[in-house]
């Protein structure tokens, strides 16, 4: 098993990326290949002491800017690292992509270069929220706006299969985001899905609303992607706004001074339940193979929990799962390769 | 000035509404008209020692259901409280209506019994959070589902006028909330409204991300319904299971439990910055006069803030002067009716 990183993408590369790869290497046992600039890569890889044989490093000439289009990217950065490591997923010498790169950029390349599975028509980007009980899937968090009925429904078998390999649940609950309970509360999008996961084989629980995100009322949440990224960015800023305030608070007399430092291991876990940095980058589902789109901001412990993710999503084999609910085989994933004899 | 109050619309109604419109009577000398069964009524208010005069009783002998739809109360409970609520700011005998009750109700038999302003297509309801530099109006919350781009320029109108009383800024910034800061992201609603908002008379500042909104970026962010209720029902729900957890945390050893006692008082005030019946209701936006939908499960302490922002909004004269934004005189409701002479 190979997982092939973008060095070059994310604020801080190729420094916090390569330092997340080494990471992931020696704690999780992952072989990575670095893509990216050689001497750069090289040069980073110099600081840190990796596991022997844990890491390759494959050159690309180009980067993607953050500021590049999607189509700008795929017409005139075919070498660029973004592309190099879809393409090591793409010819079999990896089994999965990670990109804190340019994520329009990666999303289209991850698509052109993969290619879609069967019965999808888009695909859509997951992210992990933490709740009272566990964790749960929302999908899409960004990659389509204006989506149609058929893409949420297809969203759902995505979180479905995903849900099953990453939160260990045989039969995910799935749920359409909306504003009330009852199936006739929701803009004419929802209505429509509704129809479709009534019939469908997921196990659909109804409408969700905004309250039940954090409740651990569904395993997996779907909605547009405009619905969904506005919900990450938004819970993303509370959360943060929250610490802000409560710090604040904290340090306006001696004695919650005082509280606060007692209680500072408590902070310290009750932080470590919020960050995103945890749930190691969202992956881009629908393809045929594992791609997974990091936040540009990652750090390299955010980097390597991504790898860490890519390599279970690769292992578990999401987007064969993914195919045999969309009642397909994939072409260049067959689903039980893993468990074939000989 | 005289507010009217739905007795019998909450949870808790009519004990928890009479006890909020007392509260709102004695802390803020406002002059209440309670709404509903007169006997229950009567009987709750004996139960307190209201200010002289401060506090009169409408009977009605019909309550709307929380179930019923808006149809149906608006042909079949012609005496229901929030009915009669709405036609005491008709007649001029209330300046502003408050119900907990069946918000769809509410908001329908309110824009049938007020009228719209001209030039508003739709009315919208306005919501109040709380971020690190003060408040921030979020329109629309939930009124309306598969928005317009006029209507969210008119929100944008609306939310001006509000945050001009309420927030007390001359000039709100406005923003429409997307997913990108970028002209060019969002959705095609998003994209449309953003030409409206750019040759148009508010102090607009582009697109603000879910991320801005407790950031304090702009004063005033239009959404469309759907939108704006996954997003106010998605921070209660956050905000509730951070202080779970943060609580659970605390509780795991005695040295975070003797810091979280000793910090007890930032804590409480962590928690009225971020306790929505501090903010009292939110008002429905885009009519021929004053009303605020409360919480079904409001408190007598929202109800009493509700109250208060219901007489802030009528003195403040909103409609009025959402009437001169839009280029128009109100009928009902002039503008100017209060600085003239004699």
């Amino acid at each position: 098993m190979n997982i092939a990183v973008d060095a070059m993408g994310g604020d801080r590369a190729p420094e916090v990326v390569v330092e997340g790869a080494v990471a992931a290497a020696r704690r999780f046992g992952v072989q990575v290949i670095l893509v990216g600039d050689q001497d750069a890569v090289h040069a980073e890889l110099a600081k840190h002491d990796p596991p022997p044989n844990a890491i390759q490093v494959v050159h690309a000439s180009q980067v993607a800017g953050m500021d590049e289009t999607p189509t700008d990217v795929l017409r005139k950065k075919r070498d660029s690292s973004i592309r190099v490591a879809f393409d090591l997923v793409k010819s079999g010498r990896a089994q999965a992509a990670v990109s804190a790169g340019n994520s329009g950029a990666t999303l289209a390349v991850g698509t052109v270069v993969l290619g879609r599975l069967d019965g999808v028509e888009r695909p859509g980007i997951a992210g992990v929220f933490p709740t009272l009980t566990g964790r749960t899937v929302v999908i899409d968090i960004g990659a389509n706006v204006d989506s149609k009925p058929n893409y949420l429904y297809q969203f759902g078998l995505m979180g479905e299969a995903y849900a099953q390999v990453v939160l260990g649940v045989p039969q995910p609950r799935v749920g359409i985001l909306s504003i009330g309970e009852e199936d006739s509360k929701g803009n004419e999008l929802v209505k429509k899905a509704h129809d479709l996961f009534r019939t469908g084989t997921l196990n659909f629980i109804g409408n969700v609303e905004g309250r039940d995100v954090f409740a651990g009322h569904a395993d997996v949440i779907v909605c547009d992607g405009f619905v969904g990224n506005v919900v990450l960015k938004l819970a993303e800023g509370l959360a943060s706004a929250m610490g802000v305030m409560l710090k604040k608070e904290l340090n306006a007399d001696w004695r919650s001074r005082l509280g606060g430092l007692l209680a500072a291991p408590a902070f310290q876990r009750f932080k470590a339940r919020m960050d995103y940095a945890e749930f190691g980058g969202a992956p881009l589902l629908g393809l045929r193979g594992v791609g997974i789109i990091s936040h540009g901001a990652s750090s390299a412990k955010a980097m390597m929990n991504a790898i860490r993710v890519a390599g279970e999503l690769a292992a578990g084999d999401v987007p064969g799962r993914l195919a045999l609910a969309l009642g397909h085989r994939p072409a260049s994933v067959p689903a039980n390769t893993k468990n074939r004899p000989g």
